[in-house]
This record gives C-alpha cells, sequence and structure tokens, in this order.
C-alpha cells in the first residue's frame, strides 16, 4: 500500500485570492514520484483554531501532513503556536535555530520579531532552510514548511530523506479527438475490469480542437501499459486517433 | 457581518499534481467583491466517502459552499449523486437538463453516458452552462459547478445574482524595501489598534529585489485608508519608502 498524504495551505492571502498557491502541484507531483498517495488538500486561514483544528483532523488520518505558510516574523504568523497547541506541547525558543538566525543575520539586526522565527515546538526536529536560515520542523508526521514557492521547494528537498515512500506509481495518458460521452461506457467498463487502475478522463481545448486526455496510474507497469493499449484499441474501433504518452501530462 | 464560504475542489487530478487549479482564486476574488468572505477550501479525490463527508462539513458551517469538477459523462464524474447523497435526496433525471442536452447534441449523439448529466439531485435549481449546456446545479447553499475553467467562470457569473452579499472589503497595498522583521513590531502594534482590520505582510523578491507587501482590509474604507496612511509614516521613520495602493495586489 501507499503511504498517504494532506496538505494543509495556511494564508488569508490565498482565500482572498490576493495570491495563487503555487506549493500545492509540486508538493503533489514530489510525493507521487516517491510513491506517497496526496489525498486531500485544505486551505485555511491565519486564525488559531481553525489550524489547529485542520492539524488535528489531518494528522490523525494521513501518514504525512505538510504545511505551507504562518512562519515568519510577523503578527499573522502563527502556524508555529498553533502546531504546538495541537499537539498539547510547549512551544520553546529553539538554541539551534537561534544560531542559524544569528549566522544569518548582521550584527544589530536580530530582533524580537526575528527570534520569533526560532520558536519550535518541544520536540520538533528542524527542517533546513538554505535560502533564508529561519528553518521549519517536523513535529511527529507534520511537516512545517514556509509558504514561500523557492523556500518551501528547498525544504521539501531536505524532507524528502526522512519520508517511507511506497511502491512507485506508473501513469501512462491515452489522447484523443474523441468527446468523452463518447467513450464514457467502454472507458467505465475497462475501469470495471482494472479495479486496481486509478482511469481518470479530463478533456482539453487547445488550439481551437477539443479532445480528451484519459490517465491510467498504478504500481503495476504492466497493468497500466496493457491498460493503455487496450483503451488505444477501443478508441480506434470508435473511429478516434488515439496517442499513448508515458505519464500524465499528455 | 459578511456571509462566509467554502470552496471544494473534487478531482483526483488536482492532488496528482496533472492539473493546476485555476478556479480558486478566481471564486475567491469574485466573491470577494460582493462582500462574501470566502473561509475554507477542501480538495478532495474522486471517492464518494470524501465527497460526502467534506459537503456536509462545509455546507453546516459556511453560508455557502462552491463545489467544482466531477459533473461530466465519465465513470469518474461522482459529484452529483455524492452531493445527492449528502443531503439524502434521490438523484434523478431533469427533464429541463435532458432538454438543454438535446438541443445541444446532433440527432443520435445523446447517448446513456451523457444523460447522466442530466442527473440532479431533488430539489436542484439548475444553474445556466452557456458554453456546453450541461448545467450545474443549486441544492440548499451548496452551488455545484463543472472543473473546466471557462464553464466554472460561466456558471458562477450566473450564481452570483442568487447570493446575499455583505458590506463591501476594501483594501489598501502598503509596499516598501524594508525587511519583515524591521517592521513586524509596529505592524503588530497597528494590528491591535484595528482590531477590525485584517493585516497581512507577504514578503517579495521581485527583479532581484526584496521587499514586503503590507496588505489592510475590512470593510470601513476610512479606517483602512487611515491605518494605511499611518503605517506609511512608520514605514518613512523605520527609513523605508512607502508605496500605497489601492486593493490588495500592490
Amino acid at each position: 500500500m501507499n503511504p498517504t498524504a494532506a496538505v494543509l495551505v495556511i494564508g488569508n492571502e490565498i482565500l482572498s485570492g490576493r495570491t495563487k498557491d503555487a506549493n500545492l502541484p509540486h508538493i503533489a507531483e514530489t510525493l507521487a514520484g516517491i510513491g506517497v498517495r496526496l489525498r486531500e488538500a485544505r486551505v485555511v486561514p491565519d486564525v488559531e483554531e481553525e489550524i489547529v483544528a485542520a492539524v488535528n483532523a489531518l494528522r490523525a488520518r494521513y501518514d504525512y501532513v505538510f504545511t505551507t505558510g504562518g512562519i515568519g516574523p510577523t503578527h499573522d504568523d502563527i502556524t508555529s503556536a498553533c502546531v504546538a497547541k495541537a499537539f498539547g506541547v510547549a512551544l520553546e525558543r529553539n538554541p539551534e535555530a537561534v544560531a542559524r538566525l544569528e549566522r544569518h543575520y548582521a550584527p544589530g539586526q536580530l530582533n524580537e520579531a526575528r527570534l520569533r522565527m526560532a520558536n519550535i515546538p518541544a520536540g520538533g526536529v528542524l527542517i533546513d532552510n538554505p535560502i533564508s536560515q529561519a528553518p521549519g520542523f517536523q513535529l511527529g508526521n507534520v511537516f512545517v514548511m514556509a509558504g514561500v514557492p523557492n523556500i518551501m521547494r528547498a525544504m521539501l528537498d531536505g524532507v524528502v530523506p526522512r519520508l517511507v515512500g511506497g511502491p512507485e506509481l506508473h501513469a501512462r495518458t491515452v489522447a484523443c479527438e474523441l468527446g468523452e460521452g463518447v467513450i464514457a461506457a467502454d472507458l467505465s467498463a475497462l475501469q470495471d475490469r482494472h479495479p486496481n487502475l486509478e482511469i481518470g478522463s479530463y478533456p482539453y481545448f487547445r488550439a481551437g480542437y477539443f479532445g480528451v486526455s484519459l490517465v491510467l496510474r498504478g504500481t503495476d507497469e504492466a497493468e497500466v501499459a496493457g491498460a493503455a493499449d487496450a483503451l488505444a484499441g477501443i478508441i480506434q474501433r470508435l473511429g478516434g486517433t488515439p496517442t499513448v504518452t508515458v505519464g500524465s501530462k499528455g
């Protein structure tokens, strides 16, 4: 079985529409690459009870939880305190985190606001931030990361070796110019014959043409490839021209 | 008080990283424009129990719930059936929806798979789809829309007149080249003096420069503007050069 994960995006700016989240697709692809299935994502505002409730709901349910956002120096950065509260542990000034900030800032620049970024829940294991030093942390199965995309990516790179992955997920995409409704019945029958595969249907409109990308996923590459070939045959019988590609982006 | 809302994004393709959600920012901005506060978003896979549980959790908690995805003709399109189950009502073939599909498809093209798109929970009020006719629907405070972005936008345009909005939300952005940590203490004090405002701090890196955008939001435009001016004064005293713009994108 593949381990499961959830992402918790923390920040008013995503819910106001000001900022487009750029982290979820990257985390999703990274996890898929090591056989961890992302099963849920939530976006919550910078409100303590919302964050605490979401952290506790998700960590009880999934093998891994990844949070983004809310670990900076300003008043609206409350993620670390909320995770401490969710776990019922103290929020402490972490000496190693302080040392990293001291090396990063020029003398006199490390004020109390910036030192807040060294407040880590008791028992938290730091996550390196090679860009601006202020660390994230892991507490139990929860990984707390920055929201700024380049910092989040660097943190995630550091976290991946700590994760236990699962069997690799293989994908094939079969694209054609037929309408979804034309192929739906045969596709449903194919899904029934392959309960271990996940078959998705995604219509597209591109350069004046419409069509559909049918994505097959599973851990048994031979089954994925065989089902993709069978689907290509179905499409030909229905009068379409299938294109089979490896991966899910075709 | 402003009415509240949640968005429920339904689809494996978002969680696998294959598809980037493009709907959440648009819904967020549209709702903000009519004074409805988006308070939560969730992404769930095409799994019945997940969708039913999320619909019921969100509709109990927020004034409006907007779902996207899962209302097409293929086997993985199960949103309508799940919403019926969440409300405990029957899923029925809707005569008006059938009539719309009959007008849209050429003779002989409206097969059983496509007719599934006319299955609407009992009591559902149709949401127009001017692009490909297959309708969405409103059931209670839940609005079920397509996932394809241009169709979702057209559906949302049709839905907005049905919503009861709230007081307009005004925003000012004060940008400067200071670090977040330099201004954090004064910003926190400003937030304390204006509990009715929501003040967010968003660092940026642009064309080799870094700085921070400070966004102030509230329903009292005079208070928003006054607090923005006060913040500009604080930034000047700290040695920065503030730029104040109307809205939240500065």
